[in-house]
């Protein structure tokens, strides 16, 4: 049978790790791939465990037990992170941005996996010691990087659509009235997406005043299930009276300056 | 200055790589983070690209010259493969799944990340050689798909709306018959979504005669772009004729048997 090296088992145990945040992998996975015993697996681990801290790339936890294993918990050095958000901060504010009706186009942020993969992570490790059971969102705009918060989580993503498709089966459909204008709209998801009891994370692009959010959090009951997180990527600081308490946002929106463009801060949570 | 083993160096060097698919990462990024000769981050190198093909779970390539570099190309071994389709074809035709009108509940796979990724590397893999611009998906269920496909490929993703939406600008509408009911469906997409002259990589949850697609080839002909790759989760083979040619698919729907259940087989792309 073959044998591998100290390097080439790390390289193997490293891939799976990465491709499975969040996910408790047993150690017998790793002895019987690579044919090594667990005590030699073990130290492989604690060489990853060690590099992690030592470079700030998140964690790697081992956990005892017969259930045990280890797991790769995502993360971001404060380095890292503090260069993320200002890359945010500059790239909202760009002179184009404004559409007509004082909108921020960020369509093309919210669709590029190189930023939303980072997005990801500053909303995924703020949940990842709670118990997540689902991670929810509503179409359109916010879906990438609510998948990948699930996929950091290690959990289901769900998707609360604005129509009622005949290829969802039964579905609860609620009215909401939006926060900021006022205007009565619907959502709608399908009996089967979640179970009930559940425990959720409400992932969405942009807050105003949190209308939407409240209308996920009646939605939920209907499902005898909870919120117990809110993040969105940016929020609006102009509506100070939320409808919601407790989220967290990467980054805050001021309003629009006499040059036309965006004023956008780092929010308090990652600085 | 902190100096790092081989078995760090390759931890960190492997976090970034597979972090990264399919974007080249100059080898002076792990020089200086490593602070290691170019020499001693090549062997590091190839240790990884070794165990790779040992490991059948992608490839890594280097490239020289000065824009030179390493990275990392998705994949996945044939029997790695061969249990990933047998498992899709398992869980989509449980007997829960067909709902009224003979739908087959799939929402639960597609917004799954464990199975999504699996599928976004198959689908991805088959357009790696392709310079692909974007990838190109239509709104709700394909999306967590199409993202996944977007970020192996290492584009940008680009979601065409079924309704017109203020936060996208100047919009181009279209209006396009589906292949298999003949209904008039409308999509648009924002100027701004993508340069004009570009290559796009199609990716959707479901193919019945291929009327999406053609709506989409014919939307992108308003960018003076066009559609290189179409790749499906599910293609319903029940209708032959399909509207568009030169599609993948990872499994086929057959219709429903007498016990109410789906028939899915593994496609002839992934056998």
């Amino acid at each position: 049978m073959e044998k591998y090296s100290r390097n080439q088992r790390i390289t193997g145990i490293m891939k799976q790790l990465i491709e499975n945040p969040n996910k408790v992998i047993n150690l017998n996975t790793f002895t019987e791939k690579f044919n090594a015993a667990k005590s030699t697996i073990s130290e492989d681990i604690l060489v990853i465990k060690d590099t992690f801290i030592k470079l700030g790339m998140g964690r790697v936890e081992t956990t005892l037990g017969a259930a045990g294993g280890v797991r790769y918990i995502c993360g971001m050095s404060k380095m890292e992170r503090g260069e993320f958000v200002s890359f945010l901060c500059q790239i909202l504010s760009e002179e184009h941005r404004i559409i007509p009706g004082n909108y921020i186009y960020m369509t093309d942020i919210m669709y590029n996996p190189e930023i939303i993969k980072k997005a990801g992570i500053l909303l995924a490790s703020t949940f990842i010691n709670k118990e997540v059971d689902y991670v929810v969102t509503v179409e359109t705009k916010g879906i990438p990087l609510a998948y990948e918060v699930a996929k950091l989580l290690g959990v289901q993503l769900v998707i609360v659509r604005r129509d009622n498709k005949v290829t969802e089966g039964t579905t609860v459909s609620i009215n909401y009235v939006t926060g900021s204008s006022k205007r009565i709209q619907t959502m709608s998801l399908s009996r089967k997406a979640l179970r009930n009891g559940s425990k959720c994370v409400f992932i969405d692009d942009f807050m105003k005043a949190g209308g939407t959010a409240r209308g996920i959090i009646n939605l939920l009951k209907e499902f005898d299930s909870i919120v117990i997180g809110i993040g969105v990527l940016i929020e609006d600081i102009e509506i100070s009276e939320k409808l919601v308490e407790d989220y967290i946002s990467i980054v805050e929106f001021a309003g629009i300056n006499e040059e036309d463009t965006a004023v956008i801060y780092p929010s308090k949570y990652f600085q």
